[in-house]
């Protein structure tokens, strides 16, 4: 470690660089560590779900991608490839599904710029689970504090905040990974500044999560870069020629945010994440809650049912009333589809978003009896902003209601259980491991301030290929 | 190739990805093509000479960088990577030493996000010498074309257009390269919204040079990933949240110049680029030039120097008015160091910013007699921008004179000549190859139109082991 010269402290990533440093895991709150665990569980989940997907496995062909040998783990497969290759790879799987968690003051996803940047590096350099775990609570908060500082402009403009600030969580967290000194960090802080990078135009695409892999890469970069001995400016946040005023412009931020209330509450406790408990357009969750809920309490049997009316604030709709999906990606913003797929099977799973299931006879016959609309009770403007009621008619003519009040994902104030942690996380593993491996490593992850070494970890996240032979990718190029 | 279907034609990547693949290098007019293998072969040059630059260490030295073996050299090595790599360190090392050519439209640095792309994905499919140059008159165009759409205020705002527009030369390179249809160019240039980074702040360091490293692989990524079946937005440049309006802002672009004018003439015919003749800031330029012609008009005896007078636009003293340089990278930016090596050597060339060369005792004795001013007839708002004269008094008190007009490095109106060429091209050379090797890769860059393919264009390139042994890289991470 090296001791930062003077004319580092006295700038915005001289001073995010010696908290970064300063932070230690004696320090962390019980609850820092509480939801920091689960959010690297969760995106463990996510991304072994995303690894199978056709954007990870193009990213991984890409002649030279994933080439070398190296001490990183490719998810889904039981490849080590070198720390940049395994972020890059796995970022972009850990956002292909759109299922991992989401965070306020990001305005976007917290935890897919942090857990496979530390997880590729922490392989590389031999770093224990507490490590993970302070560089993991490290990284959300530069993230969370640098948003503050730009959003809501940020956001409007159309920048991808998951990556255009997600990018100084990864370096964050890659710094103390790799237990830079303040110097170096800043140095990365700055660097990262000209690495910054993804625009909304091509969200609903394959490029939206490769935003993430990329921007992985781009943090960890970074931060190799600047332990190697690599410069940058030493102003590049508050430069007339900075970030600030490049990706914002003047007047549109405030960069003392960083600063204000830094770790007081940590951001990660407070107001923490939400975590998607349904692989389905977050629109949908409160409409899938309700019929959940109905069905808890009734006896409701298909065959009885003549309608059901989803009502929801009209905001919800023009992106989910979709009466007819024809394929698995048009099912996640049905909100017809989602909403029968919860009264007929009890759960809302990844399967239910292959073709096939869309097209499945006993849906086809049912969806027509399905209507989405505008709750008369939640306007627009109202707090309702994420609520829903669901009404079903029965043959007998009888009217079976349930309502959610207002929520967005599961977060503090309705965590998930430990019951449907694990529902979800088996859900996602299996998409890529045998059955006997999900349940051990779920485990170890609610436990992963007591694993020794993060390489632990990665050999039960490895697929064990006598246990489930998978093909062989193709390369392309 | 695919043909493009209706929907994609009718967006600005379609029609940009339209006239990139209709172009064919029997349409070439002569002049472009002379001028194409002009700025290949500078490319090449100072490519070589930055590639032995500590930047390029560090980069190539990240673990994971280049560890793989692939079909693309590593300039100042023999080795052999995938593409991606190389264009990330040649694309860094070819910009290392800012000595390559400058660009009126793109209003930066037009053949770095080009050469090195070209070049690495050339030999990885084998292509000829006419196709390295239809790929550097098209990117050149592209790059060029969307880059009038953006100016001023892109350049103005912080953005680094080398690289925030470069990339999509890089991307609209590569698919010629890579003969990618219509549809799989319009989705590489829209991909390539999301990856195109860098901000002023980081000039005069080491992040610089990596700006175009990384987006010349960010280039060639888009294209392979396209080419690979990967997906974007369709409209990522005239999106509400796309490329204009996030990195410019409504009314701070003019979408409709992309195309206006498009190739009638040809931007690398006409304004074309400017070839930067000595390896320091091109303020001083005009200085040197006006000492060397006196230097030819007369006999001058430097013990018999009293007094020199640098007269030029007060524009270019604050950044060059450095009577005491005490490094290689203040000798750079000293007109008063520049001037005295060009009337002691009769040449600036890169040993001259050597460390050691600034503090050689000779010039130390000298300089002191250098006195840097504006000139009275040259003012701040004149068209003597970049203008000088040089004013020597002797000892016997005669007062000698050489001025010489305006003019920005040594572009179409005053264009360098073979012998100039060569004297460029073998001082950069020689920083990484063995004398008897350098004129004949001269020779080949000045037929490339005739060479078969790219390989035994990077065959010459490659280091010969034998006749030049150099240390191993150490690896970094």
């Amino acid at each position: 470690m090296t001791a930062a010269p003077e004319s580092i402290a006295k700038t915005i990533t001289g001073e995010l660089a010696r908290r970064i440093v300063a932070m230690c895991y004696s320090d962390l709150p019980e609850q820092a560590i509480r939801w920091a665990k689960i959010g690297i569980l969760d995106t463990v989940g996510v991304t072994l779900a995303g690894s199978v997907e056709d954007c990870v496995r193009i990213v991984a062909g890409v002649e030279g991608i994933g080439a070398a040998q190296g001490s990183s783990l490719v998810f889904g497969t039981n490849r080590r490839v070198p720390a940049l290759d395994a972020a890059l790879i796995n970022g972009t799987a850990s956002h292909a599904l759109d299922f991992d968690d989401v965070g306020e003051s990001i305005g976007g996803h917290p935890s897919v710029p942090l857990v496979p940047a530390i997880l590729a590096l922490g392989e590389q350099v031999d770093a224990g689970g507490k490590d993970a775990i302070l560089a993991y609570v490290v990284g959300f908060e530069t993230e969370s504090r640098i948003a503050r500082a730009v959003h809501p402009y940020h956001y409007d403009r159309g920048w991808h905040p998951t990556t255009t600030v997600g990018v100084f969580g990864t370096v964050a967290a890659a710094a103390r990974i790799l237990k830079l000194g303040e110097a170096e960090t800043a140095m990365a802080l700055n660097l990262a500044t000209s690495l910054a990078a993804g625009v909304k135009a091509n969200f609903g695409t394959m490029t939206k999560p490769l935003h993430v892999g990329h921007s992985a890469r781009s943090g960890v970069l970074a931060a190799l870069l600047a332990k190697g001995g690599f410069t940058a400016g030493k102003r590049a946040f508050e430069h007339p020629q900075g970030y600030f005023n490049v990706f914002n412009g003047a007047g549109n931020y405030d960069a003392a945010k960083v600063f204000k209330h830094w770790a007081d509450p940590l951001d990660i406790v407070e107001p923490g994440f939400g975590l998607k408990q349904y692989p389905c357009c977050g629109s949908t969750h409160p409409a899938i809650d309700a019929v959940l809920k109905l069905r808890c309490e009734q006896n409701i049997n298909a065959d009885d049912v003549t309608a059901i009316e989803v009502l929801t604030n009209p905001r919800r709709l023009p992106h989910t009333d979709k009466p007819e999906p024809r394929n698995g990606l048009e099912g996640k913003f049905s909100i017809q589809y989602v909403t029968l797929r919860a009264l007929l099977d009890g759960r809302v799973v990844l399967g239910h978003f292959e073709d096939v299931a869309v097209r499945d006879p006993r849906i086809r016959k049912l969806l027509p009896l399905v209507r989405a609309g505008a709750h008369p009770e939640m306007p627009a403007d109202s707090k309702e902003q994420f609520a829903a009621e669901v009404v079903v008619t029965t043959r007998a003519g009888k009217k079976l209601s349930a309502r959610v009040p207002h929520q967005i994902c599961r977060g503090l104030a309705n965590p998930m259980s430990r019951e449907e942690l694990w529902a979800k996380f088996e859900d996602c593993a299996l998409r890529a491991l045998a059955p006997a491996q999900a349940r051990p490593l779920f485990e170890m992850l609610e436990r992963l301030d007591g694993v020794v070494s993060v390489r632990d970890l990665t050999d039960a996240i490895a697929v064990r290929r006598d246990a489930f032979p998978r093909m062989e990718r193709t390369k392309v190029g």
